[in-house]
Formats: structure tokens, sequence, C-alpha cells
């Protein structure tokens, strides 16, 4: 790379690499939460907080941060950073780019001398995929009170998510309590998971809005006959019935995608019954993903989902039940001021950018639903993720490192201050 | 039933009542192969043979025998029977039905003073289900020199098939040998397993042929991309594509239905991977069961699928394997002198008959390929087998076994004779 920047791209490379090395060595890279890779790679990145100036801790809710006090004290905290836990068999850079390119904002604040008027605290957050005790963004919940109580009692094995908690030093006694009035400013970056930057031959995703997910159950009821002796226009094949409901609800979503706003529907879990050669399959169970920059692009969607199945259940002589939204979460904006700043951040440093929703889930929605927050992703090859061909170039992280450095220095001189009485207290 | 039939109805009912005790009582109707309920089950049929002045034996290959020595000995033996063993949770009459109608017969023989010239055997052939051991048709394949010597070290946790066999009084030593030149003539009744005969009110379906079972498995390789993430446009979405091919096989199978000769396609396996909400589906395994009564059907039915599935993976970028026929079996056609025999029965019982093909398989389809076979179906209710809602009426199994009894007694003046010098071995 030959542009000059204010981060430093071989440390950032260092820090990674060093981290993918903390990996289970079948399976390349997974460092689970709470697993003893995962404390061993949260070690490492404490030392390297530590070695950059911060001061660290595990928050309640089992985050790890590394806090540099401003020059004004009081006037709040600007936070940056992401998640180091993985899901199995992925993520050699999900979450981890987040965390180093946040912590290289700090090495190369001190670097230049540089100390910010608000606090800056680089954090990496606990559990933002699926963990063992089947939840997720454990962390960025936890640390703002929108962690469910009920899940402290989610059982993996013997343990809870509780003990899990405490096993890395958070403490679940007070988890419930926690917030953050302080934090008047919260940046992400990820990698994007999707193909579209490195299509576009972008630099910078400028994140306009987190979809929302719906998950979405069907169930569809034939029934089970011979299937040698039935004929074949004497059946309730519950699988053919499911098959066309795959094919409609691809297409319903493909259409709805050309509109303006991301959209996406996915059926990923499918399983049949009784799942044996000779026998007419008699139930499908299915989910849908449904994702939706566009809240009303959701709602459109569930009621078409809903009308249909009634016309397939009689085309096809099965029962569907009326689908069942097993999870429903609406769509997060960025904070319009930050998505601004960011764009500033990507002129100073001449990255190429576009706005673009996030597909995926991030800790940054749990955040802005209680501070500023924004995110911004990064190039990775061919939209790969969650999959040991996930791969971003070190150059392409850089430059968002680069990208946040710069929305850092403008977020410490515009964000909302509190009255500077030094009043205020966390 | 206002008939005067030359068997006794209550006796086959008392039997079937008898034998539908004998299950794991959680389970209805449980008594599968090699289990300690099936030689239970077995004890009863066997006190029952002897009840009837039969001499039983357990042959090589584990088949339960009740004989009854005909008056002119070396002419052949007339066998007529079905199995005693059942699918998990079902199997009230299947199978069992035909041991207890060919019971009757030696039975209906015996009060009427009659004695054949022929032997007969009634048998209860062991494992036709798909067994423990993961195969079917033990006995009628290990009678006639037809099992596989590999199969018997198949394994079921510490057992394998030897063991098995061994432990229901068979000889796995004798029973690669096992030949019967003796079998002049073979019935079996059997519950239809489909709707026909309920349908359009006939008493006995004749059966012309017990249709080939082909097992075809497809593998449709998508990729696994993040469902949020990656556009609708930009995905190989292997459960997409595979819905796709289940309504296509479903359409092609009813279209060759419609023409002369039995024919269905199934696809009853179907799982996919990773099953996880939010990852495209990059994996379908898919196996097809098809049945033909004429060969030329099955063979034109995997050259369309041969063809189709290599458009289908264009049209959707994804990769779909050269369809791998996992096992290839031809149609048996039925005897035609029997088929003939029988028809004569049924007018002399006065029971509404019809030709049709068995799109199951059944023990009859391998005695078909070493002597003169054939087998008759009676109504079941809904077409509904291998489940608890089988139901067959106990006043139809008895009209069929008197079908049975008109069709041995002409069977044993016309079948084709040994030389009738005595010199005949078995």
């Amino acid at each position: 790379m030959n542009r000059n920047l204010p981060v430093n791209a071989d440390r950032i490379a260092e820090d990674i690499d060093a981290l993918a090395k903390i990996t289970e060595p079948d399976h390349p890279w997974t460092r689970r939460a709470f697993s003893p890779l995962f404390l061993e790679g949260r070690a490492y990145i404490e030392a390297r907080m530590k070695a950059a100036g911060l001061e660290t801790r595990i928050d309640a809710a089992g985050n790890l941060i590394g806090r540099s006090a401003g020059t004004k004290p009081g006037l709040g905290t600007i936070m940056v950073g992401s998640h180091s836990d993985t899901v199995p068999d992925g993520g050699r850079f999900d979450g981890i780019a987040g965390v180093i390119s946040a912590l290289e904002v700090a090495r190369a604040l001190k670097d230049q001398g540089i100390t910010l008027e608000h606090d800056l605290e680089i954090i990496d957050f606990l559990a933002e995929e699926v963990s063992i005790f089947g939840v997720s963004c454990v962390g960025s919940r936890g640390m703002t009170g929108q962690l469910p109580e009920a899940w402290l009692a989610r059982k993996s094995g013997e343990r809870d998510l509780a003990q899990g908690i405490f096993g890395v030093g958070g403490d679940p006694e007070t988890l419930l309590a926690q917030r953050r009035p302080d934090l008047k400013g919260f940046l992400e970056l990820h990698i994007e998971q999707g193909p579209v930057l490195q299509n576009e031959k972008k630099d910078i995703g400028i994140v306009t809005a987190i979809a929302g997910i719906t998950r979405i159950e069907v169930i569809v009821e034939g029934r089970a006959d011979h299937a040698g002796t039935t004929p074949m226009d004497a059946r309730a094949d519950a699988l053919v019935a499911a098959s066309q409901l795959v094919l409609d609800i691809r297409d319903a979503a493909a259409e709805r995608a050309k509109t303006p706003g991301h959209f996406a529907a996915t059926v990923g879990e499918f399983r049949i019954e009784p799942n044996a050669a000779n026998v007419v399959p008699s139930k499908v169970v299915l989910l849908i993903d449904g994702r939706a920059e566009i809240r009303s692009d959701m709602e459109a969607f569930c009621k078409w989902l809903d009308a249909h199945v009634i016309k397939l259940a009689i085309a096809h002589g099965v029962m569907i039940n009326s689908p069942n939204r097993v999870s429903d979460n609406y769509p997060t904006p960025g904070n319009p001021s930050l998505l601004k700043t960011l764009e500033n951040a990507c002129e100073t440093v001449g990255a190429k950018h576009r706005r673009m929703a996030s597909g995926a889930g991030h800790d940054t929605a749990w955040i802005a639903k209680v501070a500023p927050a924004a995110m911004i992703f990064v190039p990775c090859k061919d939209g790969r993720s969650h999959s040991a061909d996930e791969w971003a170039k070190n150059d392409d992280i850089a430059l968002g490192a680069a990208v946040l450095f710069a929305a850092v220095r403008e977020m410490d001189q515009t964000l909302e201050r509190e009255a500077e009485d030094g009043a205020h207290t966390r």
C-alpha cells in the first residue's frame, strides 16, 4: 500500500496472525467464547492493550476493555471495538479485525502523542457469535442493560451463562444493573461478510443500518404413505409441498431485494420426517431467516407468507401451520451524524466508500439502542465468512483502521457533550 | 360375512389378535426380527402349526416352517406363507395376515380331511422387513441361495447377521448352500398397502408383478454463504436447487404413472448441510425411491434424471453428481399359470378381483426367481401400512384365505410334476 496512513499496517497483521495461531488445531479458526482458547486469545489482546498504554479491565458483562483517560474528565467515552470470539471452523477476521483495528487506533494516537478530550475505550465484546449457551451479543447486551435475566440460567452442560460470564471475569451479580450513560459514541469495523465491496471495488462500506432479523418457523404436515404402493395422485407429500414453498420464498425475497433497502430470506434449516427411503415424507419443519433494512419490507413479506401457505396447503392437500415468528428484531439505523463523520474520514484518508446495509447482526446494533453508534465494513474475499475460507487483505483492514482513526479524532471534537461541569458520574 | 367359506374366519381373527398382543407395549405394533418379542411371536405360531397337525422346523435360513407330507412322496412342495416380523411402530397385518391365512389353509384342509398329493409347507419367512442388520428378505433369499455372503458379517451392535440367524434357530454354516428344488409352487397373501382395492371395492388383487425398486442418490452442492449478507442473486443455494429437483421428480413420475404399468418415484430421504439458520445451504443429499412394473419405464426415468440434473445444475449455479443407483432391482412378474389359478380361485369363492402390480417388495419376489410364485392382495384401510393406523377387515382376510385354499387345491392337481418315479430328492 502506497498511502501514508496514520496507522501501522504491520502491527495489525502481526496481531491478527498471532490470534489466528490461538485456535483449535484441527478446526481453524476456532476460538469460541468461554473456552480456554478464548481466554488465551484475550490474554494476548490484554497484553497488547497494556503495551499500548491502556488501562485494562473486565466489566460486569465480561467485556475486555482497554481505557485511555481523556483530557477533559467527565466529557464521556468514545468506544471502538468488536469481538474476539469465533464460530466453530471460521472467523480468522470476523470480529478480530475490528478489535485489532480499534487497538491500532489507540496505538496510533499514542505514537502521535495525541490524547483525546474524551475518554477512549477499546473493547472486545464477550460472545458476539451464537455461543455454547445458544445466545449471542452477550457482552454488548449485558453492558447496556439489554440482557434478558432469564438468559443467565441458560445451560451448556453443567454450566449456566452466569457461571460462564463469571469464568471470564465478569460479575453476574451486578450485570443486570449495568448501564453506560457515559457512552457518547461507538464505532465498529467489521469485514463485510458479503461480496458487494469486492465486486464494486470499494474500500469501505458505511453501514446505514443493521438489518432486522426475523426467524419464522413453518411446519408442513402431510401423510406418511408407502412410497412403493401409494399412487402418485393419492399422496399428501410434505416434502413436495415444502419444496414448492422454498422456491416461492426464494422468488418472493429476490423480488423484494430488487427494491431499495437490503432484503434477504433464506430457508437455512430444513428437516423431514420420517426420512426413510420407502416412506412418503409426512412432515417438514423449516426455518426461514429473513433480513430487512426497512421494517415495512419484513411486514409485507410476513403478510405474503401467511397468505401463501394457505394457498399452498390447499394445492398440495397438506396442513401448514400459521408461520410462527420465533424471533423478530427491528432494523437498527446507524447514527446519521456518525455516518457523516465516517464519510468525512474516508475522504480524509482517500478511501473509496459507499453506503450499504448490514445483512448480518453485530454488537453495534445493541449499542445503537443506547448511544450514537455506527460501523464500517472492509472488503472480504468473495463474501465468504463463518468459514475457513474467510479472508480479508491486511491493507484493506489497515485502511479501515485509518478511517476509524480519522473518525475518532473528528468525534472527539464534534460529539454532543455533557455539560462541561464535570458533574457526570459513571 | 354371509359367504359359506372353506376357512374359519374366527380362527384367523383369534391368531392375528393374539400376535398383536406380542408387541412392544409403547410402540404398537412392533415385533422386529431377531428380538425376544419376535421369538415369542414365533413360539405362538409354531404352537398353532403343531395344533394344526403340521411338523415344524427352523430351516438353515431361519424360516419357521410347518409341514404336512403329501400322499405322493417326491412330487414336490406347495408352499404358502409370508412373514411375522414388523417394522417399528407398525404392522398389525403386514406379513401376519399372510402367515395366518396360510396356516388357516392347512387347518381347513385338515378339517375337511383333505391331504394334498404334494407336500404342503406353511412358512414364516425370517426378516422380510428391513432388519436391525439393515437388510431385508433374509429368509426368502437365504432359503433359495440368494443371500449375499457378505451380508452375514453385517453388524448390529455386537451381533452380526450370522449370529442373528443362529439365534433364531438357523444354521449360518450351511445357509449359503441352501436350495429348494422341491418347490413347485408358492403363494403369498398380503395386505395391499395401497388404496386401490378399497377405492374400487374389490376383494382381491391378483399381483401381476412386483415392481422393481431402484434407489438413486443425488448430491447437490452449492456454497455456504452468510444468509444475512449474501445478496439473493449472488447465491448458490443447494436447497433451492434440490427443491426444484423434488418437484421435477414428482412431475416426471406422475406423468409416467398415467401410462400402463405401475410407476412411482419418491424423494424419501433428504438432508441439508450445514442446516444452520443463518447459512445458505451448501449441500443436499437426497435419495429417490423408484418403483416400476415395467423395466423400460425405470430406464427411461433414469435417463431423464441424468439429463435433467445437468440442466438444473447450470440453471442454479450448483454442482449435481451423476445420479448414483445405489440399488437396482428388476420387476418380478407373477407366474402366469398361478395368476390364472388365483383368478379361478376367486371365481370359486365369489371374490371380486382385479389384476394389479405390487409397488412394494415382498418375499414372493425372491421365491419367484427359483420357482413358480404369485401373490394376492387383500384390501387395507385407506392404503395405510407401516403405521399404527394399518388396518384390514378380518372378513377380507378370511376371503383371501379362502382364495388361497381354492388355489392350493387346484395347484395340487395342475402344477408341473416331477417324473412320478419317486426318485426326486430334496
